[in-house]
């Protein structure tokens, strides 16, 4: 497999060289809305320690990353009064990764509501700090 | 949210009552092929300790489980000689939940290959059984 790359986008979120709308954040972790919604409330869970995905992951890290997906699973639900909650990660471009820093998908699903295609247009980042804030507060 | 209910089919398989084709087991965990493949290679694996999602599970419980959706991640992707492996998680049927015991799906993907619709005929279980054995090998 290809050796994690520190030049992609989440690690430079990580090292605050570009912004992002920040949901949670604790020594190990980090949460942030997806610019790129497939609903509203879509957000991404990433461990600080820096792997390509879960293939190469510190098997230590995905034990602590996992309870702050379950939290923001739950809070997110809260926060969009959702029907379910989607959990995804994707491993390598064949299973849909396009970031190369291993990160879990958590979207707020409702009953009838088809998920949006997540290579779509940029959302609009007042929206996005919006929803963050209904995160933050439903955590 | 729903309690528990462990009349549920992995409930089921975890006491015996019905079968499976088992990848691997420990004290805490089980891995089996989902009969209703997306692609050749797709497993499940699931807490021994009982609930509904992620949503009510106990977070010590996931600590437990997510290295081992790692450990088979590995195996599966080796095994089918795949491209990515997609890994999903789904809380309530408005997120495709199915049956109600914690679980996570691993997928194998190539590129180019579409996934099977879930809710597809069940799958010939001599193929499960040797799809079981290829991922044992891997481990």
């Amino acid at each position: 497999m290809t050796a994690y790359d520190d030049n992609n986008i989440f690690a430079k979120i990580l090292r605050g060289e570009i912004p992002c709308v920040k949901v949670y954040e604790d020594d190990h972790t980090l949460a942030f809305m997806d610019v790129m919604p497939q609903a509203p409330g879509h957000l991404l869970v990433i461990p600080k320690t820096g792997s390509r995905n879960i293939l190469d992951a510190d098997p230590e890290v995905l034990a602590k990353t996992i309870p702050i997906v379950q939290k923001l699973a739950v809070a997110a639900k809260e926060a969009f009064d959702a029907d379910g909650i989607y959990v995804a990660q994707f491993n390598e471009p064949a299973a849909g990764q396009t970031v190369f820093h291993l990160h879990f998908h958590i979207v707020p699903r409702k009953d009838g509501e088809p998920l949006k295609p997540h290579s779509g247009a940029v959302a609009d980042v007042e929206m996005l700090k919006a929803h963050a804030e209904k995160i933050k507060q439903a955590l």
